[in-house]
């Protein structure tokens, strides 16, 4: 396919070469800075974004003008920016996902099994560690599995447990490690009556999500318009 | 509900116990050692056995003239005594399993997600650890993980490498830990391009297996005539 | 030996158990209830406590009238106990821990030897995990490990991380697990670049304090008068 | 430092361009293809090599003409060619190690402590996982651990366990796991009496032992003639 990337940072850098590498043609990187670029290529088939929300209007305009598919990876939207991309949907393939990670993903789908069986008869922890640069605890990531495992909000999200804390309630306590240069690892613990259940995604660095990201534009190529997520990559039906 | 539990050995007297404490009446233990006590005891509403195949024979006998309910856990089980269990099954409640873990019946369903989802891009490995006295390898629950992971065969199981063994095969390595006074952990793990998923069950001791056991019982009580298996407690459709 | 165990307790009944299958006389189990039995029973060689501190007062009495050893493993004590205890081991054997386990005592090893290659150039994070009805966070032990991480308080204990957090200090995070019937678990992680290294202890059950206990009391068994610690068991020498 | 890198590979590449992040004048990347590039460049203060045995020749040649010192990695030595290293350590500074990462350094340390402590009261196991095109096993490292796990060759090493092996024997288990991209992890466990001791080395790709030798380097600069290892980087002595 012929792609456009979003962004001229490292993250853009790293889906060029690997697009490149599966035999894509990248026609540009682009941002902001240098627009008038688009006017100076071949059509893409395909446009790839994990860059910034600033990137969306540009992208909105290039997709209705030129009649392609986006594959979309940018965290941070503004509510109304979220409509945006539903409304594009409407009319082209439009895939979004706050993480490509496809071991994520698997790791999702487990715990949709897992909590609505172990949720009443086990306490559920959750453990992230990152590198000592992150700036934000949880993880995007770790909110998202929150989402999973306390949809309705029935458990208080517990931050660090210090003193005479009493006997454990209905509660999900979140701990966030940082040290090194970890690029990533979750862990949730199920913990029952003399036996436990441990899972456990580990990532060794962000190639994990550009391979992501390139699995869903081949599999969006030639959708129809729609708008598409890791469970229509992954087969699974929550229907 | 008023229990015969069969066996007199250590598995039997935990069964008791615990029953006990949940405000079941245990009438008796019984093997093939103290067969004359069944004529001494109230008729009872359901057979829980943990002992031994030699037992099966009373106990299909009493099941049928006392119009009661089984839940059965012997394993090492001849064919015939297998078609026996499941032609009592035509005519009473019968609840079969070879692990009444709770947890590994979830881990299991678990795997049944994971393992298609991962198992063309990830490589499997399997990992159990015991307990310095155990004499087989792998365990009984490692053979049923198994049969999850690799249902027709398709994979090369690999037990211990050693030497110039050149890169990885279509293979699972299992892979058997022995030490100490372990009671039971088995960890699956899938290890993929930059990232990797691990899920572990660990049991603290064989309390678990009798409290399921009981949870069995409670479900099977007032049950129609039927197989039953973990399956049906944990209410998942495989159809 | 012959023994007077402090305490009626479980871990009471615990340690009266275990000290008659190594072939020990418990002569007694005494609390303040009960002191009268002091008078009817043969003389003492040890008395092992692990009950309250309630019950100190009649155990320095014991041991002073009866020139008898001690092996002490009651925590929470006031400041004017503990100088009791140090006064009694000029006259007498007093052996006391905070923490029996034979595993502790080996991990705190290890922690003196890695904690000093390390703490300048990997991070580190505490976890510990406890059953959901312990009270207190964190758990003595962990108190204990970060003394040995942290012992001139270079570090800042960091307990719970939540929000814009910006990059890590030079801190150590402390996370308290809690949930189910754990009987206790710690790891200390040293996350450094692009490696690091974990070191767990895991606890199955009280009974690997008992038994640390009743080594500690075989060791104690013929020796001078002094104050003895986990170190003299292990035969290390930290001078 | 002026620098010659041995070797023009990818290894060769990573050390360089370390260096030169670190602010070391690299005068250039040097195998027998290119040997007469030694005669255009100054003078080096030092030469790193992990490269290929074949280059040893010329490295002592060259340290010996122009007074440098070397920081050896090459692994896979003929005999004659340790000695000659050993050799020119009397008159000139040499460090040399199997293994330059500096998490796997004190890992081994901290295994000389606990080994002693443990051994006879706990069961050893040696787990590795590396990535699925790795050719051997154990490796290399893992075979490194086991000379102090086992020194005197007391314990039988085990690779695999499967069917009716019987109670575990004075034995160590040896267990290579392969799969996806891993780097390298080396796990020991400790099994014992109701706990268990775990102390793990993950590496997360190969800039760990490119790490390990510039700070060998560093270390080396202004030593006199001898022949050092990561023991004296630590500044441990087991004399």
């Amino acid at each position: 396919m012929k792609l456009i990337i979003g962004g001229n940072g490292k993250m853009g850098s790293l889906i060029k070469e690997t697009a490149q590498n599966l035999g894509h043609t990248v026609l540009a990187n682009v941002d902001t800075s240098n627009l008038d670029i688009l006017d100076q290529i071949e059509t893409a088939d395909m446009i790839i974004d994990f860059s910034h929300r600033d990137n969306l209007s540009w992208i909105l305009d290039y997709v209705q003008a030129h009649d392609c598919a986006l594959v979309y990876g940018t965290t941070g939207l503004e509510d109304d920016q979220k409509e945006q991309l539903v409304t594009l949907s409407k009319s082209h393939p439009v895939f979004f996902s706050a993480n490509y990670s496809y071991g994520v993903a698997v790791f999702s789908e487990i715990l949709k099994v897992a909590v609505p069986l172990l949720k009443d008869t086990f306490d559920m922890e959750l453990v992230e560690t990152h590198h000592n640069q992150k700036a934000d605890a949880p993880s995007g990531t770790a909110k998202a599995i929150l989402e999973i495992m306390n949809p309705d909000g029935a458990f208080k999200e517990v931050y660090g447990r210090h003193g005479l804390i009493g006997p454990r309630q209905k509660e999900i306590g979140v701990h966030a490690l940082r040290g090194g240069t970890e690029a990533g690892e979750h862990t949730v613990h199920f913990f029952g009556d003399n036996e436990s259940i441990t899972i456990t995604h580990h990532a060794t660095n962000r190639q994990i999500f550009v391979n992501g990201a390139l699995k869903a534009a081949a599999w969006l190529e030639n959708k129809p318009a729609g708008l598409y997520g890791m469970n229509d990559l992954l087969g699974v039906d929550h229907a």
